[in-house]
């Protein structure tokens, strides 16, 4: 017979994971009437929820559960080779899920992992968590014993240990160098603002011009709508970058809160027959490969994804060691640094 | 208390995992007296092998457990994102492990996923395991019910489902191209033979070069060193790359087996005063982004990795769904591409 989950109950009674999770925790977010259906079915069926203290304190499984939102992207696996490396050295095992950047599928890896495989998170959440703000999974995995270490998208209402870059810092001092280096019109290519870490990297934008007395001109902001991000959509995502540089022709610099962007940036620029630096020079966050190969070669903001996957894994397994579950809690920023290469250098 | 592990037996007796795994197995490849002591301890302290079958019997987790050897790398990352993309539509999760290209994690991860977690595996090996030749984990697995479905680096004797590029094929469509274009004098840059797709990919360059009746120069080949991938001796990898092609100046066509010694090869030929592809041609293996953005374009053999990936998980869930671990297997070949860019292209 196979297990009852939550996703399970979910899709029997046509609601989210959410709802039931919330109707078995009796939250009176949820109607008596669903509520009470969802009660009666779970039990019917003998659902038994995870009970994560309990088995913590049975035994130990000397694993690290990590969760990430998508895992063709640099950035993320640099933090688990970080997160790899100290938990090799300290004896644990490491097992990853990926949210694929939805909160339904964040929900079912947790409920997964944390049945007895793991003994704690480290978890970056999707970014449909971040849109619909519902945190329940994580408060509950957290209320029944369980330590999570957040990292890179933290959520500043969940009481855990969490490593971050400074984004709002990282993307001023990136605005900054192009202003020293004279850009009088600099534009931002962003997310949308649900997708914290591209809001944060848009306030240190913002924040550099004010503090540099240029003028705030709306134009100059593209905010890309994440689907864009997807291979299939590249030819959408340089069609809008294209559009802000040939409508806005006076734009000199360009801060891109990634590197795909930033690269997309400099191939549309080019196409334009715009010379980088000469007419207009570009600034990326996260310093993968593509900034190192690209031609002229991105200067990026780094965000040492190895550090922060290590601190992340070390904040984890001194919490598992010390077997030390309460407040207070830790964040550590872990400094971003301009890695300044030909994209931005005076010729 | 703490389960006791073969890594644990291993580590208390100070012998191999391997070691442990064969002589609680009765494998006659260790000796009687290493055995005793080891199936001694076993047995003192209650030690319970996985008894996969048993579990599958009792229950379907509907979770897949991935093993790959390294994560900073966009054919892994391509082949998952596959695997999770079937894996979803068919209403199963995905864990992944990685093995670090290490013998001891790939068991160690194998070990702790099958104990309950997942119903089946998808593994790429690692370098290790094939340098060792010990594959007695994968034959166990397999023995007690358990289906693993292998992709890229498939072991021959293996008796299981395959999922892998045609390498020798792939690498003789590169070297054709490069012939095609004129190039007479035509280097590879490769792995040490024990890495199976290195030594593949290098028999295609050399069937390629007979059939063109184009004369072998040993000093054309570079066969280097596996550390010298990792981040830390890109130096020494560059360096390497430097002298291959100092020393033979007359080299006007290189095929690197991977993306990394491909786009090396054109800084270090840019470095010497050489112009691409008028000079000399370059072909990489694995068509990446990084091939794409970089200038020149790096024309690649593309591996597909997204569609190995859904293969993968369609063979292993029509095994669990069919209840059915028997032979016959079936080897998926997936038909590579040359993608050409600017790195080959006549201007």
């Amino acid at each position: 017979m196979q297990k009852l989950t939550l996703k399970k109950i979910a899709k029997e009674l046509d609601v989210s994971i959410s709802t039931v999770s919330k109707a078995l925790r009796d939250s009176h977010e949820i109607s008596k009437d669903t509520r009470d259906k969802i009660k009666a079915f779970a039990k019917l069926y003998n659902y038994k929820p995870n009970n994560i203290a309990l088995s913590l304190k049975n035994r130990k499984t000397k694993t690290l559960g990590v969760i990430i939102p998508e895992i063709v992207h640099h950035f993320f696996t640099t933090v688990i080779s970080g997160i790899e490396k100290v938990a090799n050295e300290r004896g644990y095992n490491v097992i990853i899920g990926l949210s694929n950047e939805s909160f339904t599928k964040e929900v079912i890896n947790m409920e997964m992992l944390a049945n007895g495989s793991i003994d704690g998170f480290i978890l970056s959440v999707s970014k449909e968590t971040q849109l619909l703000k519902d945190y329940h999974h994580l408060t509950e995995t957290i209320d029944q014993g369980m330590p999570i270490v957040m990292f890179d998208r933290a959520i500043k209402e969940i009481g855990c240990d969490k490593v971050i870059v400074d984004d709002v810092e990282g993307a001023r001092k990136a605005v900054n160098k192009l202003v020293s280096l004279g850009c009088k019109n600099i534009g931002i290519i962003t997310t949308k603002d649900y997708v914290s870490v591209g809001k944060l990297r848009t306030t240190g934008y913002l924040t550099a011009l004010t503090e540099s007395n240029l003028p705030l001109n709306e134009n100059f902001i593209l905010k890309l709508n994440d689907e864009l991000n997807e291979e299939a959509h590249m030819d959408l995502l340089e069609q809008e970058i294209q559009l802000l540089l040939k409508n806005n022709p006076e734009i000199d610099g360009i801060f891109a809160v990634n590197e795909i962007y930033a690269l997309s940036a400099m191939k549309e620029a080019l196409k334009l027959g715009k010379s980088i630096p000469k007419d207009i020079k570009v600034i990326g966050f996260t310093d993968g490969v593509l900034s190192k190969y690209a031609t002229p070669g991105l200067t990026s903001v780094s965000q040492h994804g190895k550090q922060i996957g290590e601190k992340a894994a070390d904040l984890l397994i001194d919490r598992l060691e010390n077997d030390h579950v309460e407040p207070p809690f830790q964040t550590v920023v872990i400094e971003t640094e301009l890695i300044e290469r030909a994209s931005t250098s005076e010729i």
